[in-house]
């Protein structure tokens, strides 16, 4: 949209249900990203309304995998997200994983926080962000936080609101091929074309990096390009109605393809070349 | 949000209905704001479903306020805004308007095209882009384009897309006072405390300049900021039950009132100082 300079973090976002074992593929690449051998990993429960559980599970995974402290950031309202403590804890951490739950617990606790802020600067210098499931969503600037699988392809059908505004020109939507949400993005796309939906699916991943997309993990992402529709009825239509749309172009990518956000071209694990493997390095 | 090289032009947005007599006090300003003996004017009607009966209202006005010319940029369909015709025409313009209608045909059409690249680069390169009502609301980076304004401060009751991006951080409303509209904005507060709602009454408008939001016209502009409310129970419900968030913070503009967007305060004509007298000269 216009110049802004990089930040020099990774963004990662995950579909849900992520592998925890040992063998957690994304999660693990999320800990080698940090280019760290023992990195400082921080835990964000708070778009869970059951921490206690979900805490202690990726305190494990992440412990097996290698990190070198792990860290409970327990925000459970607002004011603990301007809380100094929180935000102490937050600017320790290489990696910083956000939980699953409810995106809007997400956006409305931590909006105008202190600790937001300090997410952000430690992103802008270089620390990895990652997210699962609402953790997930809430990276755009405009998320999808709710809309009927079943049919959202009717005007209204998709909730929508501000995010956390760390990646642009994306929405992000989870559980996609599990929970067909195909309908979702496509309502997204036919609202505001100039907006890639990514749907990712469960034990996905995609890294956003330089303008580049590149999907990991044994699951799918979906990219639904709604950028040369041509036509379109959505402001004809009162809420409910069906919505026409023509000449969404859609993706299924896997591990290794990656995706130009700019032009708008999927790369193959070829294309991305010199890059793949640099990847691959960093992952292995 | 983040370093952004801020546009060298203006961005006005208008609560709808303005003047449109010789006397407009907010479109004569818009033109002046262009700083330009004979201004260029390009009417973007796209929004609206009967534009042979608003073109003709706007090139009357802007030419009795003194437009060098007036610009009929007739977008109705995606494939017209890719017309390299219409996008030279957008070039030309020290003065961009969009009208009323629905905004949703805005982002629906212009979403993904050159002439929306086209309207950013004018932007940015020092042209006036100025919106009333729908062409108002889709300034934004998320939007909203319905909801009901009787009670709107249950879950999912306001409708929200992403818009057009040229300003971060807040969601503009319009017909605000005449409609009612003070809990759509409450609502959209408690999903994003970040986001400052702004609502502009009819015949009221903001010009946003450098971080500063100055209002002018005869109406009211009315700021919602929500990002020290307490409390919200918006994550805990499910779609239409009744929203509860407190400490939202309320301010009503006049004429020569301003805000700085960064730090959240209200400044007086009086403390606009320099930059008001500044204002003052643009405007007469």
């Amino acid at each position: 949209m216009s110049v802004k300079p990089r930040p020099r973090g990774k963004l990662v976002a995950i579909g849900g249900a992520e592998d925890k074992s040992a063998k957690a593929a994304i999660l693990g690449r999320v800990l080698k990203l940090s280019n760290s051998e023992t990195p400082v990993v921080g835990v964000i429960t708070t778009a869970s309304s059951i921490p206690d559980e979900v805490y202690p599970a990726y305190e494990e995974a992440f412990d097996a995998l290698g990190a070198g402290e792990v860290l409970d950031v327990r925000i459970r309202e607002r004011r603990d997200a301007d809380d100094p403590k929180m935000v102490e804890m937050i600017r320790r951490c290489d990696v910083l994983f956000i939980s699953g739950g409810d995106q809007m617990r997400l956006t409305s606790i931590f909006g105008a926080s202190k600790s937001l802020e300090a997410i952000r600067s430690i992103y802008h210098e270089g620390a990895v962000i990652a997210g699962t499931s609402a953790g997930a969503a809430c990276q755009s600037t405009t998320m999808v936080y709710g809309g009927s699988a079943i049919d959202s392809l009717r005007k209204g059908a998709v909730k929508m609101s501000a995010g956390f505004g760390l990646i642009e020109g994306v929405i992000i939507d989870t559980h996609f091929l599990e929970r067909g949400r195909f309908s979702r993005l496509m309502e997204v796309g036919a609202t505001n074309p100039e907006y890639l939906g990514i749907g990712l699916g469960e034990d996905a991943a995609v890294l956003f990096e330089g303008g580049i997309i590149k999907a990991f993990g044994p699951g799918h992402v979906i990219l639904v390009d709604s950028s040369r529709i041509t036509s379109c009825n959505v402001f004809d239509l009162s809420d409910g109605e069906a919505v026409s749309v023509h000449n969404v172009v859609m993706h299924a990518l896997v591990e290794g393809d990656g995706y130009n956000l700019a032009d708008r071209q999927v790369l193959s694990a070829k294309q991305l070349g010199a890059e793949s493997l640099e990847l691959k390095d960093a992952y292995t």
